[in-house]
């Protein structure tokens, strides 16, 4: 909205998942959107490599979803790409640190791990922060946002005032680095069981690119999925399944989950496959 | 956005005060709007009578602000006008009993009376509804918002939580109506010691467009304005001065502030007049 409509420049997009794929078709209402590559016919299971990545010539940006919390894909790396990045970082924001030179525009809804619903983080580039157009009603323009200080109208303050309670705790923790060793491992002790099974679990994701945020991964059945989500209740894990598009379990693991809550779910995990392969 | 963008109609436009004045603004980036009645000139102490509110041919709809809060002006009734209104009523939500049926569309964001900021009460009638163009993105259109249940994108949850809460509270207070009640006595403890100064103390507004949540008034001085901001403070009596643009004092009454905090005021007004008148 604030960079192309009105331009004869093109949105590309990197879809590979739910969240992207939304992010192109919002994106077509505003202006010329091109999707460069879309991970759709192998069921979103990786991220492209630079070399797939072909660049319209009118491409104003390349757009991508750092996490995409359903199919728990996750770039490892920002993509290598000629023109300005912009990425959603809603899912990962936090956990672990961004080189934001990288991007012109990264953004993140704050009810994953910077905060509650109802505030969003935006990082801009002043170049990209000049393009919004006049034709854009004031709340929604970047330009005319940055130039009151994001005070334009009355901001949610009490959501700004936890994500400054949260980015305190953050330093507390040792930061983004300690952060993202932390969030590794605990993906890792999950990653571990799935792998030591004998293809009792199967991820959804490729390897290279697994979720250290959203561990994505199923059962050998819909039955057996279905007692996991059950059994799993009854020990207090909640809120495993999977979405619908991919099925099967889901555990998110965002900053808020501490390695105990983890670890008795690898444990359940454990006893579930003894019991049931 | 929702209404006037991409047909001939035209928003028309009831300029009272520094919000409508801003709403107008607004609108005009989106598509045809009219200021059918501007208050410009009169330093909006009023609201237009129906005789003065000329509709154009092509009317989508009659926008006003229910309650200008820096210059401390409100509708004592909704204006008769022969297409649908649609009220910005932020101000004064939940202030009075609102007979919903005569506005098209009626909103309130909720840091006055109903809530924390951030999230925005929207009221609308199904036809308006039906309007939202294609070409909105999906957070921004009142269908789409509709046919998802206000669920469209992750609402702002805690905000919304708090306002229920609030809601609550105004039915343990008696509702609406008893609000009403309480709101006119306590502005009127401050308009009663005004009228009572023999001209010490002005309101800005027009008397029968006196606003019962925002109460605009001067000292006969701006020196002695400022005199009165320092002493009110002295008495823990804050955040009394008067928007830049009409100057002087004012005191907003929301639904949260007790008559006992309107006393203090009330009471330090009338010492301050002896004083210095």
């Amino acid at each position: 909205m604030n960079i192309i409509r009105n331009t004869n420049k093109s949105g590309n997009y990197l879809v590979t998942g739910s969240w992207s794929k939304k992010a192109a078709a919002e994106a077509k209402t505003q202006g010329k959107t091109d999707i460069i590559w879309d991970g759709k016919d192998e069921r979103y299971v990786r991220k492209p490599t630079d070399a797939e990545i072909k660049l319209t010539d009118d491409a104003a940006y390349c757009y991508l979803c750092a996490n995409e919390t359903i199919e728990g894909i996750q770039y490892q790396r920002e993509p290598n790409v000629s023109v300005p990045l912009i990425a959603d970082m809603s899912s990962e924001i936090f956990s672990r640190p961004v080189d934001v030179k990288k991007y012109a525009c990264l953004y993140a809804c704050a009810q994953k791990n910077a905060g509650p619903a109802g505030v969003t983080l935006v990082v801009m580039r002043d170049d990209f922060v000049e393009m919004s157009g006049d034709d854009l009603a004031s709340p929604l323009s970047y330009k005319q946002i940055a130039d009151k200080d994001s005070m334009l109208n009355t901001p949610p303050t009490f959501c700004i005032y936890i994500m400054k309670l949260i980015t305190d705790w953050l330093k507390e923790q040792g930061g983004l680095r300690a952060m993202h060793e932390r969030n590794v491992e605990k993906a890792q002790l999950l990653y571990d069981v799935i792998d030591a099974s004998n293809g009792f679990y199967t991820v959804h994701g490729n390897r290279e690119y697994r979720s250290f945020m959203n561990v994505s991964f199923r059962t050998p059945s819909e039955d057996l999925d279905k007692k996991f989500q059950e059994e799993a209740k009854e020990h207090k894990l909640t809120n495993l399944n999977g979405h619908r598009s991919v099925k099967g379990e889901r555990a998110s693991i965002y900053n808020a989950m501490p390695r105990e809550g983890v670890v008795v779910l690898r444990d359940f995990m454990l006893d579930f496959a003894k019991k049931y392969a």
